[in-house]
């Protein structure tokens, strides 16, 4: 007789529950990025009985559709993982100021997002537009990991929609596109030298000065884009030179992250970083592309409407870029404070989270506000 | 019945070759600092029958003086350690140009100033001054394993002289004291924000412009000292910062090396850094007073004379501090190119040992040259 294997003792997903109950269950259900897999069985198995949707798993990543034959597809998804907890599950309720909060690893990013998206996906059987429900795993790692892309790859006949909304938090506010990033290094050169005959070297680490210089004086450009304002940001975020304590440096690395407003391909930023440094090398090391808002689409500005909070940029980059690469206008928006994802007092607003349910479920359901 | 301790099969060293020969026979006992107790035998044993010198042993250094009632004495010293060697030992002859070579680790930084030195205290029994010749260890190491610095805390009495002469390489020519030397951080310090909120955050990395641009148009000052032209230099010779690539840093560290002329003091030296860099923290991290080169002194200019070259001043820092330290004048007179010391190639011209000795020899027996 084999040993049973452990098992987690986790009762199966309620989504008849409150959104906030839900958010609770699924936070206190760990899903670090590659440990998604008992909270992707809990969703399939929460969807099973829900007749109006066609369910599929790829890997730990949920895709659940309807095909009402609709004229208008939307795409809604979220992603499964957190980042690693850190004594911050399970989750507790608190009061902030006189309001009810949820404490803990995920609730911001991006699990009340995801509780949103289940409880509508299970309920509404009958939305005005088809809605592919997608809940993804390995956002918060390597890009190359992520569920998405991964999906994108295998099944590309998923992505077929005319809007696609992400849960991220934005406070359940609409925020459109993303900027792009580049990360490139500026690679100053010299020569050796002992430095007690400094004058027979020449000083690579003096040589970025003119860099620094440009940097400081580099105000962050403001991009409208769409009829959103997008703020750029061009950094210096390492720098890095020297041999040893008596040694004229002939190499010295400066590394820049470069935000894009989304107007600009990631080929057009590098241009301009490489025109703005005209006398180093310049290698890019990684970059990834913007995302236009997309809001000049009928469908968005409807969201938008809906949702009836005014739009904004986002400056982080999300994976509305890859629905955005695809010509699929795409938003996000989801409860939760976004300088509060990652932290360690992580903790959302529980009336954004019902707040976020019903704009979404008036919006899916036609109904006026 | 014990073992017998494995003995390196070294030949009693002859001090009545020629200075080239003695030269080659030191090289070829390894003595990397550390390791120099054999080497130290041996010149206790090859100055043993010598009745006009008192001969001290401390540690692997050895001091060897004569008692004769001169009015002046002179310390006359070179250190028994070299650098790592690198398949460079044992040496050999090559030609160079028509110019007989001794090729091998030390050659230059000091055994041929050494094999000068010890020549000369094996057959000087008359000498017109008194000399204290002292050949010590651990010259090549950090400073608190020196030798000449052990026995100035042990022995100090044996310090007493009116001039120094260290056998460091010069090419044959008289080089008088030597810079001194500070190490010190420069801190810029900032707010960290994520990059794609950057001007939330305060970049640390781009407040050391202003230092790289300070130190880029800084050219290298030359001060006269005592009639020589020392050329100093301020360089960077470490920068380091950054947190991630996605993070505004909040601290960045530049490292200089201010290699100051013999007239500043540290404290002089420091504070013209601190002036320089009024908006940076600066932490000195380590320092080292340089050397007048006391040329004015009768015997030190008795002694250029002699020796019939110009003197020059010596940028590297060097042991003669230590007795400019203590009042007493001091300057490197040895042959080698000082840019062959450490380097794989090190080698130098016999003559230049030859032309040494014989200029030593005759100011230390009063012949006119």
């Amino acid at each position: 007789m084999g040993m049973a294997a452990p098992v987690r003792p986790t009762a199966a997903l309620d989504l008849s529950a409150d959104v906030v109950a839900i958010t609770q269950a699924i936070c206190d259900v760990p899903s670090v990025s590659g440990d998604e897999g008992h909270l992707a069985d809990l969703v399939v198995e929460a969807l099973a009985d829900a007749g109006h949707l066609e369910v599929i798993r790829d890997g730990d990543t949920v895709i659940a559709r309807t095909n009402l034959g609709r004229d208008r597809r939307v795409v809604i998804a979220g992603h499964l993982d957190t980042v690693p907890i850190n004594g911050n599950v399970p989750t507790r309720f608190a009061d902030e100021d006189g309001r009810r909060v949820l404490w803990g690893r995920g609730t911001v990013d991006m699990k009340a997002g995801v509780a949103v998206q289940l409880k509508l996906a299970r309920e509404l059987a009958d939305p005005v537009v088809d809605v592919t429900w997608m809940w993804y795993d390995h956002e918060e790692v390597a890009a190359d990991l992520n569920g998405l892309g991964r999906v994108l790859r295998t099944r590309p006949d998923l992505f077929h929609a005319d809007f696609a909304i992400l849960g991220e938090p934005t406070r359940g506010e609409v925020e459109g596109g993303c900027n792009g990033t580049l990360r490139v290094d500026l690679r100053a050169t010299g020569r050796r030298a002992h430095s007690a005959r400094s004058w027979v070297g020449e000083n690579a680490i003096h040589k970025l000065a003119p860099a620094l210089e440009r940097l400081a004086a580099h105000g962050a450009e403001t991009v409208r884009v769409d009829g959103l304002d997008y703020r750029e940001g061009l950094n210096a975020v390492f720098v890095t030179g020297g041999v040893a304590g008596n040694v004229i440096p002939d190499d010295a690395v400066l590394t820049l992250n470069y935000r894009f407003a989304p107007s600009r391909s990631v080929a057009e930023a590098t241009e301009r970083v490489r025109a703005m440094f005209p006398e180093y090398e310049v290698e890019v090391t990684d970059a990834a592309e913007g995302a236009r808002p997309g809001l000049d689409d009928a469908l968005a500005q409807e969201f938008v409407r809906a949702v009836g909070a005014e739009a904004r940029p986002k400056y982080g980059w999300t994976d509305v870029a890859r629905f955005s690469a695809l010509g699929i206008p795409a938003v996000n928006f989801g409860p939760g404070d976004p300088l509060l994802a990652h932290a360690d007092d992580e903790r959302v607003d529980c009336d954004q989270i019902v707040a976020c349910e019903r704009a979404l479920r008036d919006w899916l359901t036609g109904a006026e506000r």
